[in-house]
């Protein structure tokens, strides 16, 4: 049935769009908005500025020589760098041509391409054995098909200016034989066919790049294969990402940082299939599920920078891919002004495409309206059923307040063994943190610039994370393989108000033990800012070494206890499983009772206060050990321990977040933690009761009760 | 003569202005200017929110309970916060009366002065023992002038407001006595009267706030006392400090971080003394040396945070201090407009009075002009023969990178032992940094705010600094005697142009041991962005250990020289002078020829080349051992440690900037160094040469001759 559908829409593509009458440019230009833009220049200002950054790069162009070196280096190598550049410069000179009318910029794209067209039939394989998907031009097909992307733009700019025999010779020598190589690989290697086929980003990229070049080349049956795969039968192909890559809500399940990255194609794509393949209504598809993306991205944000989950590196809302996607995003949906905050506040460009100049306009026009981050809950898995990546926000917007519970599927070749993992994020800091990919993007001298060892070996251990390690392993002992086949219950979540909250459990990832975590963010009365209260309780049938680590940016305080600090040795925490990376920079006893921990983060404090009992151990670590290329950040980490019989075992702790620190007028306020104690009053299996006390008496009571089946939590204030 | 004249003055201005009629106010704020703020509110944008600043504060004020709580804390404890926030309220409530004319601000600060005269006579010396120069209501007398400070300033604003009986009442129960103590101190403990006659920033506190209620009260003979010094002879006082505490350069000798809290009381002086004793010309005198402190101090600074050097924390142009002294400067010269600049940008806000007005008044009619920060040497004395704390700035303003050399005095009980040290700020970082002070200011758990034992033990030690260590060992024995009695001679300076440069040289420091250090950067045509070379000289006719460390803010990318990392366990790289606090990460052997380190910090690379012999050692360390209470940063260092024979030996190597790392658009160029190798070619008494090699086989060549007795150098680029 869905086949005929299929066919039918093809085969009325075919009757209303044959390809020769296709006008250029088609992809993110078009004759119209072109003259548009045209006329409007000088009185778009953001559009304007974003216009100049295209011709002063296109300008840089044309003062180089062209310049194909030999493919032999990777990522931030030179002929690794310089055919990105290339990509650039083409496509800044396609975009200059097309506004500004100088021939120069068109000419130097046909005299790149023609370049590339004599250079590319000459390649073989790219001599870097380092991806089983390797590339020509690029140690891996990836680059290639971003490669393809842009070139597809420069070319559909200039595509006026050529012959009907130069442009022969293009697509003929280089155009359909690349796209050939990135649908179908070669005859000794198949990698690339199994990459196009298959249903993930690298074949997201595949397919839209084919796809933009396809529509370029008015090839209706090579657009196919990109929207429905290389036997065109709907399991492959652009469409398809569609349907699984996305969860309902939006989520690409190998998290926030990748899926900026997966974005972009999808984007790119869409825009051109919305203006050449309106019958799609590409933007309609599965309820508007790219538009939730873009969302579901932005909401994965902390000031503008994306959580830090997974194999995550420093990207944010000016990132590149972002420019792209809320432009976009805002041209299929111009009723949501928030996009050109994020345009106006973080990116200061637009591209320079008809979605950029939409954006420009609006905000030009005064249309803006601030970004809501609010909390949410983000299912993971193509129907929502694969756990949930959840965020809760303090309802005062002007605490900026955020934490983070992560219980979702294991996110892939880029996924952390991390479930029931959390984060918080206040007043500008990531304050309990996560530590992302241990990776020098781009930097040879680094591994290549590829993930290093350690993000094996350390960050996607689960000691790098806030939540249980159990007798010193990590989750599914670190087999994506295992950790792939399931995933977390969310068992609760509550959003918005006063008290909110998220609970899971998990009972896979550690062979007999049962962990569930309930946490809460409360606005306390009595308290200066929202409170988190923690409750992670383990059981197991067998006696444990349960660890409890918060991993914090900022500077060591004051510990509640006597500790002994390594003064003139210092030793590691462990062997393997990510332990032998923590120097043990202090050890010591904790209290029969609470034990609080103070670090200093920015201008405010945040107090950690446990119910410990005398028998468990602290350890202030600090990251470094083990790493013999430096391949680590220096990062400080509190861990509690507990040696457990069987039977269940409850951490219950708060966060509090207090004080004023202001050096500028030297006043400071509240910098003693409020928290005297932490009690746990009942641990049965059916329910919970912790009583955290505050000073002048004061004392919050929260309860879990789980006797009906369902997540009932009560929190009452003394 | 001196003594006549004064007296000829004080006798013309006791006849002149009798204080019987003088009006109040009469200190930042007059009658007059207080009619046309009251006329401008509403049409003078950043007055207007500095003002709703200061009347929300005084609500907020008004919403308190009046508390004086027994004085029993120091800094960052209850009773010494809550009695900074009463002066902050009075001050607050004293302006918002003046604007706005409601009552209850004006009952409010003389309910809170009126328990004041209350609670003052009955107290004794402040509990804590922490002090040379105890106070009573706070630990040390400081504060106590700061308190007089601003409540003479409310008193002031309230003065109309008083019955004559009530304003005896305070003066004679609170004022009196309180000015009596900070200039006498009591019969059984005289600090404060020689802190009231010394010559050093506790004195000019002293004497403003006794200048200031001086003032107020109509006290001609107070405010002689103020002035020249409790026996008005002018050896001590207010315009004593003026001559003696700036150099003629207006810099400051405890450096650019109490420079910041000195000027503060020296300009809301001036600024009260040039209404009420015009006579004085107060910003003329000494040849503008006021206006002439505040250029200085915002030349010390990189990208609006003053430089790390001495006893330093974190401030900068938003600090309170510098808004008094942007806004009095401007009211003094309103033809700087550059001032406006710091204002405008970093400050947000000005002092709601007469100089704040005028501020926002010329900001709001568009007179702002970009402050123009330049290379520049600021001797030090009050002579300007002490030395020079030097800036070199690249020319190329897009550049911004900013070098400064140290060689002053030693600057008092702040400075440190870094004769001929040198930092270096790029692209917005401290990227060679200069730890500045072990403290956290405020914060009780950490031995109450003070400097930490820390301080001494390392922050103020030579190995804490990118200068020479001889044999392990810190200048001076770190004895501040023995450093206070001399001074490094700056032997050349050339500022401005493609090639910029400073040398000095320091005898005394290191028995024996003769330092010259030139340091140079320079724009060379070929690099991408300015160059420091670096040399260093030791002559002594005994071998000695020669450690030159580079400390630097970001992450270790490359050694050129194979090293052994401590993996499983660290150790310390010495027992004491600041060495016991460093551990040893990694140990090297230096290579025949060159040794070359590159980390990264934000955008860019950092490479330095050294000259090295294949028997020189390097240790990459990090900061934290013997540090029981966590009172130190984790922080990097590059030590290159050479055992040199009797003779000389240069440390001759280059800092090289370079590269773009740019995760945005993911784009990275330029991330290998270029320079090859550093070549000494000759090194004599007379004359240094030194090659250093770059790619393409490029080359600068540089010479020092000192042959003539002055420093005569040259660059070439080959």
């Amino acid at each position: 049935m869905k086949k005929l559908l299929v066919s039918i829409i093809l085969l009325a593509m075919a009757l209303t769009s044959p390809a020769a009458s296709r006008q250029h440019p088609c992809l993110l230009l078009s004759k119209d908005s072109v003259k548009e833009m045209k006329a409007a220049v000088g009185s778009v200002p953001l559009f304007d500025t974003s216009l100049a950054e295209v011709t002063e790069n296109a300008d840089k162009a044309l003062e180089r020589e062209i310049c194909l070196p030999e493919p032999v280096d990777g990522g931030g190598g030179y002929s690794h760098e310089t055919h990105k550049l290339n990509y650039f410069d083409m496509y800044n000179c396609g975009i200059a041509w097309q506004i500004t009318g100088r021939r120069a910029y068109a000419d130097r794209v046909k005299a790149m391409l023609m370049a590339y067209a004599d250079f590319y039939p000459g390649l073989g394989y790219h001599p870097l054995d380092l991806s089983p998907v390797p590339g020509r031009i690029f140690w891996q097909t990836l680059n290639e098909s971003v490669w393809l992307l842009h070139a597809a733009q420069a070319y559909d700019c200039i595509y006026d200016t050529l012959s009907a025999k130069e442009r022969r010779h293009l697509e003929s020598k280089l155009f359909r034989p690349y796209a050939e190589f990135i649908m179908n690989g070669t005859p000794d290697n198949r990698a690339n066919r199994r990459t196009f086929n298959n249903l993930n980003n690298h074949a997201t990229w595949a397919n839209a790049a084919v796809g933009m070049i396809a529509i370029v080349m008015g090839d209706d049956e090579l657009l196919r294969k990109a929207l429905y795969g290389f036997d065109e039968s709907g399991e492959a192909g652009f469409m398809r990402q569609l349907d699984v890559l996305f969860s309902p809500d939006g989520y690409f399940t190998e998290g926030a940082y990748y899926q900026r990255y997966a974005l972009w194609p999808f984007v790119i794509f869409a825009q051109c299939l919305n203006r050449n393949r309106p019958d799609l209504d590409i933007f309609g598809y599965r309820d508007g599920i790219l538009l939730k993306a873009v969302d579901a991205l932005l909401q994965m944000a902390y000031d503008g920078e994306f959580m830090h989950f997974n194999d995550a590196l420093e990207k944010g809302y000016d990132a590149q891919e972002l420019v792209y996607a809320v432009d976009i995003a805002y041209l299929a949906d111009p009723s949501d002004k928030e996009l050109l905050w994020v345009a106006d506040t973080y990116q200061h460009k637009v591209v320079v495409s008809d979605a950029g100049f939409a954006v420009a306009k609006a905000i030009a026009a005064g249309e803006t309206q601030p970004l809501k981050l609010r909390s949410c809950m983000l299912r993971d898995g193509a129907d929502g059923s694969e756990g949930a990546f959840v965020i809760l926000r303090s309802p005062r917007e002007e605490e900026n307040t955020a934490l983070t519970f992560k219980a979702t599927s294991h996110g892939l070749s880029h996924g952390h063994f991390d479930r029931l993992n959390f984060a918080y994020y206040d007043a500008g800091n990531e304050v309990v943190s996560d530590y992302g990919a241990a990776r020098f993007l781009n930097i040879v001298a680094k591994y290549n610039g590829h993930y290093t060892h350690e993000n094996n070996s350390y960050a996607k251990q689960t000691v790098a994370h806030n939540t249980l390690v159990v007798d010193g392993k990590s989750q599914f002992g670190a087999k994506m393989g295992k950790a792939s086949k399931s995933h977390p219950a969310v068992t609760a979540c509550s959003l918005g108000g006063d008290v909110q909250m998220v609970s899971a459990e998990e009972t896979l990832a550690y062979e007999g033990v049962r962990m569930q975590r309930w946490i809460f963010l409360a606005d306390v009365p009595f308290l200066q800012y929202p409170l988190v209260m923690d409750l992670l309780r383990a059981t197991s049938s067998a006696a444990h070494t349960y660890d409890y680590p918060i991993h914090y940016n900022g500077h060591m305080i004051q510990l509640s206890v006597p500790y002994e600090r390594a003064l003139t040795g210092m030793e590691v925490m462990g062997e393997s499983n990510g332990y032998q990376h923590l120097w043990v920079e202090a050890k010591a006893d904790a209290a029969e009772g609470t034990t609080a921990y103070t670090w200093l983060t920015g201008h405010r404090m945040y107090s950690l206060s446990c119910a410990t009992s005398a028998d468990d151990d602290i350890y202030l670590t600090r990251l470094g050990a083990s790493d013999p290329d430096f391949n680590l950040r220096s990062e400080p980490a509190f861990i509690l321990r507990h040696e457990a019989p069987s039977g269940s075992h409850l951490f219950a702790s708060c966060l509090e977040t207090h004080g004023k620190y202001d050096i500028k007028v030297e006043q400071s306020a509240n910098l003693d933690r409020s928290c005297t104690g932490v009690s746990v009053l009942q641990d049965s299996e059916d329910c919970i009761r912790v009583k955290y006390g505050f000073k002048d008496g004061r004392a919050v009571l929260l309860s879990v009760d789980l006797s009906s089946g369902e997540v009932k939590y009560n929190v009452e204030y003394e």
